[in-house]
């Protein structure tokens, strides 16, 4: 990139809010996903939406690509620039800009923290759902770039079921408005829809119109300690199967709850082979009964403890704990690899059992947590990536767990996308739409300029 | 359409289920919709995915325009076939595939009747919960297309919320699946989304897969009657103020009120200005509980007469009644024109009003119900397509409602769809990302030929 055209963007973003400098570019070299490092030439933290446009208007002229990020906390490597070019960062877009109780919505610009979206909301009594493991520092531009998941899948859908509306920097610089706080609109394909989740190859989010709910009146949470993973698979079958669902049924295996343990001290029994952490929420009488069936139900399946949080307080705790597997996980080895599969909910019990066999079999050191009432396990591979014999085993049983995954009717990606870490597996899943995706970009961005290298391509 | 070219689609479905005779032609001519008529030069009924695949291909070689439809419910002309072309009906394609009670989904070919759909979930317990009015005779696979509503959206969403997948054939004659039986999958855009209410113009869906849920346990279903229609509009606002969504907030103007009293004979009352029909379902003791608070609320705002349906058959006979409301304003006069347009909820009692004036300002008879807790109405005009004069105000007063309904970041299609009816108002509504619906069209239909002329262009 030559300096006339840095001097561009400085004119629209200030001087001050451009990053050249080696050591200022390291930190955006990368994101929460192992392995995957590049070099953005530049980056740029525009102040709104009209200077996202005007940088797009500049990069395309000059032919650089675009990496739109937030907080860089992604899990499969999409805010990576595998090619180079500038790095939209928008975390200084952080305003929230309505909450509108009367028709249950919120507006923010992207660059809020997801826990700031929540916390606006319950301030008016009311309830943002989905919730991350990230959310603490993810933004919420990045959540609905990559249609985000959380631990309250089960019961209330991903970041995707409250999205109504956008405002997005299209590949030629114009700003356009999708979606409106309407609770019903066919108005035209749902390109909303299209551009939930697309990781920032097909425009970039610069605004977002949440739906809202009213917050549940009360909620319970039980922990339930297993001797076997199965058993626990099994109580989350049982508990679907008996017409319960629950805000969440969290798993936590042997290993992940050691290191949770060891990092929150939170009391979680270290004693047993697998931990479930259920939730209920809703009115008061229903959250009661549900939370009684759910206990009966992990007893008759064999469950050896189980504890029901007295406060909130103890609620959130527990919650916490489960939030930190991640972080807790990576602090055993220098290398931490997620694994993001989803298979259907019938499948759980046997996709559990593959993991652990598979870890066993390359003597790896694999700890398995996840939203299981979502069918969604995130084996997680303790390894070193200076270790290159060690390394190619981890590829070796990755790539059996994902074949599994797809004979078992899976996903390979169930809520950290595609970005650059399951591309080699998306035509495998795919099939015959797979050539539609590449039909979809070239049509909304004929340049390829958008995040280049990600999803396909 | 040449005869050698008839021959070969005739020898995909088999001859007998080729209509050609003019008099066969005529009801595939038609909708739900008035005013829009045209002739195919043919009407195909394939039994199977992969005879509607053939057809495609044949159609693509000899250039001949393609309309995919079911029973023909639909109200904005979008199986109408106005570009002429063959129609491939697909009411043969009715069998219910699998109820995975495991994973709580249901597959089914897409010329399978909604109801049935319903019925089949139910007999396992389980919960179908879009409910179109027209459910007793339209098609899933046309439910899925439209994106259909229904009296449930307040709580439940509408058709795309229960859609985890579909079989689709694509422009080249290709058959692809999207979606699976996961509740989280971000592998790749979601082209499913993208299908869904795409009305027919980028694909042909042949099966869906659905979404289910457990059925609740208790239902109450309440009838509330006001003095005017604005108490009625501020009482479902008061509702949702309350933190209280229910299943079915659903209004009836005076009109159809006597209309429907007059078809159905249940007794409503007929001395009132409004009527509101209130469900609430779920935990026995919530149900109860948001029951009494809906009747406080109603009371607060005016409620002259408030009815509890002890039964549940009195429950269905009151939802039967007002899911007959159009049929019932039909038998009026000879012409019935259904709008469809929808406000944030916060704007209901002023676009309730605007509706009122706007057909005593052109002399009209107009009947207005719908999904108020949506903000989602159906201002019905009763008029006679003969009488040019009197049509003309039907239309000026249609634009006016179309404006203010932009006016008050409405759209202009809460669940029929764009089709013909609303095409002219479509780049009005969606600005600046109106030239995407073009792009991804030709993206994925490069020749045009599925359903043209609908939506746009």
């Amino acid at each position: 990139m030559s300096d006339p055209v840095l001097s561009r963007f400085a004119a629209i973003v200030g001087q001050q809010h451009v990053l050249t400098a080696a050591e200022d570019l390291i930190p955006y070299g990368f994101d929460g996903t192992a392995t995957f490092k590049a070099k953005p030439l530049s980056v740029l933290m525009p102040g709104n939406a009209d200077e996202v446009a005007a940088c797009v208007k500049i990069a395309a002229e000059a032919g650089v690509p675009i990496v739109s990020r937030g907080s860089g906390t992604g899990l499969s490597g999409g805010s990576v620039p595998v090619t180079g070019g500038i790095i939209l960062c928008l975390v200084r877009m952080n305003a929230i800009l309505e909450v509108d109780a009367r028709n249950l919505t919120l507006r923010a610009q992207a660059g809020v923290i997801t826990l700031k979206v929540a916390e606006a909301a319950a301030a008016q009594g009311l309830f943002y759902p989905p919730d991350p493991g990230s959310m603490k520092i993810s933004t919420i531009g990045g959540n609905v770039a990559e249609n985000s998941g959380g631990l309250r899948g089960l019961k209330y859908g991903v970041t995707r079921d409250y999205v109504m509306g956008m405002q997005v920097v299209l590949a030629d610089g114009s700003v356009v408005e999708l979606g409106n706080k309407c609770v019903k609109d066919v108005a035209g394909y749902s390109l909303k829809d299209l551009f939930i989740g697309s990781e920032g190859t097909l425009g970039i989010i610069t605004e977002v119109l949440l739906k809202l709910l009213p917050l549940p009146a009360a909620r319970r949470t039980l922990l339930a300690s297993f001797d076997s993973m199965e058993a626990a698979a099994e109580t989350v079958s049982a508990i679907i199967a008996a017409k319960i669902i629950p805000c969440t049924l969290e798993f936590l295996d042997q290993m992940t709850i050691q290191c949770v343990e060891d990092y929150s001290k939170v009391g979680l029994p270290t004693d047993c082979a697998a931990l479930l952490l259920m939730e209920t929420d809703g009115h008061p009488a229903a959250v009661e009964d549900e939370a009684l069936r759910m206990e009966e139900i992990a007893r008759a399946h064999g469950a050896k403890a189980l504890r029901r949080a007295r406060t909130e307080a103890e609620s959130l705790e527990l919650a916490a704990a489960r939030r930190n597997a991640f972080s807790a996980l990576a602090r055993r080895r220098p290398t931490t690899i997620l694994e993001d599969v989803t298979v259907p909910r019938s499948e759980l019990a046997v996709m559990v059992r593959f993991i652990a066999e598979t870890a066993a079999r390359h003597n790896l050191t694999v700890g398995t947590f996840g939203h299981m009432g979502d069918g969604n396990l995130h084996p997680t591979f303790l390894t070193d990536e200076r270790d290159t014999e060690e390394m190619a085993r981890v590829h070796l049983a990755l790539d059996e767990i994902v074949a599994k995954t797809l004979e078992l009717g899976g996903t390979i990606t169930g809520e950290h996308g595609v970005g650059l870490a399951k591309k080699q597996w998306l035509e495998k899943q795919m099939g015959g739409s797979y050539a539609m995706l590449a039909a979809v970009k070239k049509a909304l961005d004929p340049a390829g300029l958008l995040n280049p290298g990600k999803i396909f391509g």
